[in-house]
């Protein structure tokens, strides 16, 4: 057994059985081991952002860290924008990158870069030393990503450690669970929600699964208090059937306005409302100085545990608030026709990738009262997410049709993920919002005060010149595709490509 | 005049005219400077890596640095892959990155994270802390991007810094020239050179130069010694009235096998040969201990000078020897036959970035005696380098014909390169190498002592399945394509192809 044998072998009996790689030369000890293992699964994508996104997507839907392999620095780096999504998701990710060998360092070969000043801003680091350590630093490292609420873990491994001979395995660690919150702090939120204008916040997985929004259900009704929760969540929990806690709007001002009448704010599992950037003249704050905040349960305590607790004090059972109904548009596509049926037609037990970004917003009023689906955000910021992520929710859910709803602007930065979808068959239907531009941009260069946009800053927010063909991106890639621009045509191309196995690609045409 | 306008105004003072962007909200108001400047060209690029790629290209060719345009951190680290190839090819790149307000980094929002821990192992970094000294930090960047011999070198842009009032522009700063080496050292190296066995080894841009590889050539042929260069170059100077510098080959036992009986070393801008990768029971070093190492000139060096200065001491003109002549090959497209055709067909004049990896080698040796033309190599090892390069040396140089070598595998990383070649419409033939595999893994596996790969190992350096369609992802980024797998058909293609005006790709399958 070298080490890399120990590492896979500790991991699987640590429970961590799926692998997204990108390997290079660095990692073929691993590779090899990898090979030897009939435990451990590994998927190739073709770009780092695709393994990284999909670890992020896999982890959200199980709670479980898949792993990562990566090539030294730069193949690290390709995959941070999706492992800082994952950061701010609490999601458990272990990264395994592989560096020179610990003898090669130093002769600062092409490759050599420092590993470790990448991988610290996304979260937990350790530079393995040898084949000896290596197994007790893999079990380390999944217990720190699973260390409550649940982290980003990266292992540098230098290639020797993989190949030199090793004892066995490690035990797995136990890694930190959640703190229980204690009465006093409970009694202290029934205090305030009970209050005039009290707004309940909850942010994080566990604050909006089905157990937490329930539980904030029963607050609500019993104290009168309001229920909201971040803009951005990692995974909420939609269904005719469930309560909701609406999300705070993006742009601060109408964040503000949101919460404006609220008297003060009880987090849970939340952080302090902030704005997405700042911007000349507005504050970072969302509340006011006159709105005091205070905490019912942080980020690694247990949440849910909590709420439950909280409830059971003053909550009270009561009925779910009529919502709108979508039913299949019609006519031309636009952002209103296509969200609306896209949220009348996703079917039971659908997980929705939702990346769409500007033309989201009308799918995101009727997500709530769509079929029951679990639906994973853009926690982060950093474009690129959906169509990995799309690729992880799918290997961990093999039975669970998997929706990605689609900008093209951010689809394009890791569109290699369609490959994977391809190779491995995965089911999933990715409706591409085929507006041709990075909307977003367009409507912050307004808020920047830029009424006219010259040709430069036009073309810098424009994708029309030449647009891009997503059937043609999906074919190269091995995935079927269709393009439609009337609403009728898309609800029968995603009713189609839902029935058919393996992944499809609609380009919605706005 | 904002301080954006004052970056700006600054930079085309300097000389820096062009940016390659891929910008989002924090630099709106940098767009909208850029909107009003008539002198700074803006360039779309759909990924980072496209934007940090294109400038390496951009400066490999101007030995001026072109801005990149990114996003906070996430943004920075999707281009760090191809930042590292320009660090390691010592190309001047300055990086503007935006980051949140300085008053609303404190409010941790989704997308902040530590840019300058992502950015140090790049190169230099500075933080701007506001409007007022932005211009006077943009100034400071570009001369740390021109310090000899070239770096990497970031600047990250606070949002309230861009758009804060500024008094103006500052004026350039002189960057560190390069060294002039003494006359002693020049004395040592022309007595080492003298000595049986001697072999000088050139390294960077300026010793891999006309005036550096002729002035080395002369100093062959009056000392007797042998001229070797890097395996990886930045640039090349190739034609059939040149002298040649052979590359080490990669592999660290064919290396000592070049360099086996060298009795002594003098390096020129190169940096001792190490293996690439470390391998099992091998040294780091390609030199034994018995084989001594001198230093004409380093890399922060005037090289060419020292160079000059040696060979005007011992050097003599000389005939150079006679080389393998490409004549367009025939018959099913090989490694061997396409290298030798595109080697006999590339246009007087032309640009060649070469990410053709294993599928390289045949082209590699038929080059020297190609046509006149540049070559840009990968010098950092950090794949996805080849198109965007193509872009910015396009971009550089527009009277050139530009031909993109590529290996399939690595062309995935940062295929969206092809749009902005069809934005800009750019004189690039991309030649895709279709071998469906990571093929120097395949070799890198066996090497690892895995005779016969299982399934996974084979799947994890396999990408037939499904095939990758690079005609459709051509079309897809709005460049024409064509897919040939007989080299007579590859010729007629490529002929075509350079022909026509703006991009073109063909897919050869091997």
């Amino acid at each position: 057994m070298d080490g890399a044998d120990s590492l896979i072998e500790t991991s699987v009996q640590a429970g961590v059985d799926v692998c997204f790689a990108n390997p290079g030369t660095t990692e073929m000890h691993l590779v090899a081991a990898l090979d030897r293992s009939t435990r451990m699964r590994a998927v190739l994508g073709l770009f780092e952002g695709v393994c990284t996104g999909a670890a992020d997507g896999y982890g959200r839907m199980t709670g479980r860290p898949a792993a990562t392999l990566l090539h030294l620095g730069p193949g690290f780096a390709n995959g941070i924008a999706n492992l800082h999504n994952a950061r701010r998701a609490q999601t458990p990710v272990v990264n395994w990158v592989g560096d020179q060998a610990t003898w090669h360092l130093a002769a600062d070969a092409p490759l050599t870069s420092d590993i470790e000043s990448l991988a610290r801003p996304v979260g937990w680091v350790r530079s393995n030393t040898g084949a000896e350590t290596l197994a007790r630093d893999g079990a380390d490292t999944i217990a720190a990503s699973l260390d409550a609420p649940g982290r980003v873990a990266t292992l540098i491994i230098p290639a020797d450690a993989a190949w030199e001979a090793a004892a066995g395995p490690a035990r797995p660690k136990k890694p930190i669970e959640p703190r229980r919150v204690d009465d006093a702090a409970v009694a202290a939120a029934a205090e305030t929600l009970a209050l005039e204008g009290a707004c309940l916040f909850l942010g994080g997985v566990a604050a909006l699964s089905e157990s937490g929004v329930r539980a904030a259900h029963r607050i609500a009704t019993g104290t009168g208090c309001r229920v909201l929760s971040e803009t951005f969540s990692s995974r909420n929990e939609f269904g005719p059937e469930l309560p909701v806690a609406p999300p705070l709007p993006y742009f601060p001002e109408q964040g503000r306005e949101t919460l404006g009448d609220a008297s003060r704010v009880v987090l849970a599992g939340a952080r302090e409302p902030v704005s997405f950037f700042g911007y000349a003249g507005q504050p970072s704050a969302i509340l006011r100085d006159d709105q005091p905040i205070s905490t019912l349960a942080g980020a690694e305590d247990n949440v849910v545990g909590a709420l439950e607790a909280l409830a059971d004090r003053v909550g009270a059972e009561g009925p779910i608030a009529p919502r709108p109904q979508a039913e299949p548009a019609t006519g031309p596509l636009t952002v209103g026709s296509l969200g609306q049926t896209l949220a009348a037609l996703i079917p039971e037990n659908a997980i929705v990738v939702n990346e769409a970004a500007t033309t989201g917003l009308a799918f995101n009023v009727f997500a709530p009262s769509a079929a029951r689906h679990t639906s994973l955000g853009l926690t982060g910021g950093a474009i690129g997410q959906g169509l990995p992520c799309a690729v992880g929710a799918a290997i961990a859910c093999p039975d669970r049709p998997v929706t990605a709803f689609q900008a093209d602007g951010s689809g394009l930065y890791t569109m290699q993920a369609l490959w994977t979808m391809a190779r491995e068959s995965l089911d999933v239907v990715v409706v591409i919002c085929a507006n041709r531009a990075y909307r977003i941009l367009q409507a912050e260069l307004a808020r920047a005060g830029v009424a006219e946009p010259g040709p430069k800053a036009m073309g810098l927010t424009d994708l029309s010149n030449p647009p891009i063909d997503w059937v043609s991106a999906a074919k190269a890639f091995g995935v079927p595709g269709t393009s439609v621009n009337d609403t009728d045509a898309f609800a029968a191309a995603y009713r189609r490509a839902l029935a058919e196995p393996g992944p499809q690609l609609i380009e919605a045409v706005l």
